[in-house]
């Protein structure tokens, strides 16, 4: 990392589909000043998510987009180096979805909901933790599957992108409530791990030669929790399986990156809802927020004893932040993608 | 009616999209004797109802179909002129699923959940209630949007098919819920009467010229709960106004009749209900059997002090029963569609 100038990646337009490699831009700027409340990070850990697609969108979503011309937005982890704010000094740890694709940030503790800055301690986990089981991929496992879901003993729950940063978690914690959970991946090694980490079937959706009897075979009585993280053809397979009083919960849609922006046409599920009684679910983990040391404390005792395991893909250097979430986009991602910043 | 023959309506054929009037047949026959633990009634009132084309077929549903040369399913309330069972006399009033379309019918009292046989208080009510407001519809209505649709005061409730049996009933729930009530439906009659009966504002998708924009202009701060009666086209127009948190009541998908067996293709709802935390429920009365008295004394107690009004549209005689489901099918209707057995 530089200590004399600031590297940061910006947006130069709004993309189609797959954002191709130009879509951003690396520029040197002056390392920014904290103002009044305000604190200055070195960033140690950046997170790359699915959910920053929709960022790099003028279209309606649920946060703030990130305009062209504009550091691109993203969630890290780094240490405090100058402090205007009461409650933080220098060399505290911080995490915080304000960092952006930079290695210096400024940073404003208590703006609401999860643009707030957490504190981080570093001797409960390693400090990237929380950009992962710990943090918004975790709380999001948590709550998508304990509070969305809803799970009873004995459910069948089906998790697609299951070796993902929020799919490991999903899996484990279902085992947790008694649940079977059945792993739908796109390749045999995350399968194999997720077999590992105890999901009792798996399937490659990319070699199954009928994705729809597949899961016929790994759930005989339906499927009680889908847990949806890709939409696309595995979720059109899925909704012809459900059980009666099915819930879907829906948490991301990273199949359907390729046409990002256009409209997603094909079957529609409500006949199949109907029919079976079921539900399907948006949520955002940001509706759980008042409850998240109750999920981290949870998340840390399971880990702690080795209840739930996990699992991290890790890139290196500022320069490579395109690279890691166009893998992430891909597919090509095998755990949590983050990239420690040098 | 015959005193000495049972007319009645066998399905042909499996139809495909809204049938035609020769996919039955009218025949005669003996007059059916009840046997051990049956009573057998003269029908007073047939019923035809949207579910019917869904048992019009061999797919996949939540009941018993009826095949070509059956007897075609439907409910009926009448009078019973012979008794096997104990619990039965002579002249008391049946009210079932199982009736069928026929002018006499031996029914099985006893048979689980929505199978059985009711009985009807004629000095309650008008006996043909217990087939509208007082029966499936009027439970429908209740259920759905108390239980599924968990109205709060203040809440943009938009219901379509609104004049019809169901629709008209969970208009004015919603107002006793504190709510406001949206109409869309497909004539200026049905809408006012819709306005007389206390929805706030209502919507001709047939004749508006942009059905959004009319949504949008109804609903400021959006939609919290939609009643989906139809599917189809005003499906997807409202799920593109969704308030945050709103919920989905799928109760029927009467525009699809005319495709009905083919896949219902179009823009999938998953990304509207993720960016707005939304859900979509799929429900059956019959899960709320068990509560049916609950409703039934609250509806009959609203209806009493003039909180809810209700309107049927009456065809009679046998003879024209297809006539009367086709109707109900095209939208044709004006209120809960009867037929009177003569």
């Amino acid at each position: 990392m530089s200590t004399t100038a600031n590297r940061r990646w910006l947006l130069v337009r709004y993309p189609e589909g797959i954002p191709p490699l130009d879509t951003w831009r690396l520029e040197e700027a002056p390392i920014p000043e904290p103002g009044l409340g305000q604190i200055l990070v070195k960033a140690h850990w950046l997170s790359v998510d699915p959910y920053m697609r929709a960022r790099m969108s003028p279209a309606r979503s649920y946060a703030q987009g990130v305009s062209p011309g504009n550091v691109m937005t993203g969630g890290g982890v780094g240490e405090v180096v100058a402090s205007n704010h009461p409650a933080w000094k220098k060399g505290d740890i911080a995490e915080s979805m304000q960092f952006g694709w930079q290695e210096w940030s400024v940073l404003t503790p208590g703006l609401p909901g999860s643009s707030g800055v957490n504190r981080v301690d570093p001797n409960l986990a390693p400090i990237e933790s929380s950009l992962f089981w710990l943090g918004m991929p975790g709380l999001t496992a948590y709550f998508g599957l304990l509070d969305v879901g809803r799970p009873r003993p004995g459910d069948t729950v089906v998790v697609s992108a299951a070796a993902g940063a929020v799919g490991q978690l999903v899996g484990q914690i279902a085992n947790l409530a008694g649940c079977r959970a059945i792993a739908i991946a796109s390749d045999d090694a995350k399968l194999a791990w997720c077999r590992e980490i105890g999901f009792a079937t798996t399937i490659n959706y990319r070699t199954v030669q009928d994705l729809g009897a597949a899961i016929e075979a790994a759930c005989p009585s339906g499927v009680d929790i889908f847990f949806d993280n890709t939409g696309g053809p595995i979720h059109d397979a899925v909704i012809k399986r459900l059980a009666v009083g099915a819930r879907i919960v829906i948490c991301g849609r990273i199949a359907l990156a390729g046409q990002f922006g256009k409209p997603d046409i094909g079957e529609r599920l409500l006949s199949d809802l109907l029919v079976t009684r079921s539900s399907a679910h948006g949520f955002l983990v940001t509706d759980w927020w008042h409850r998240r040391d109750e999920a981290r404390r949870r998340l840390a005792g399971w880990h702690r004893e080795g209840k739930v395991r996990v699992r991290q893909d890790i890139m290196a250097g500022i320069e490579r932040m395109p690279e890691a979430f166009l893998r992430l986009l891909n597919g090509k991602n095998f755990g949590k993608q983050l990239v420690k910043i040098l």
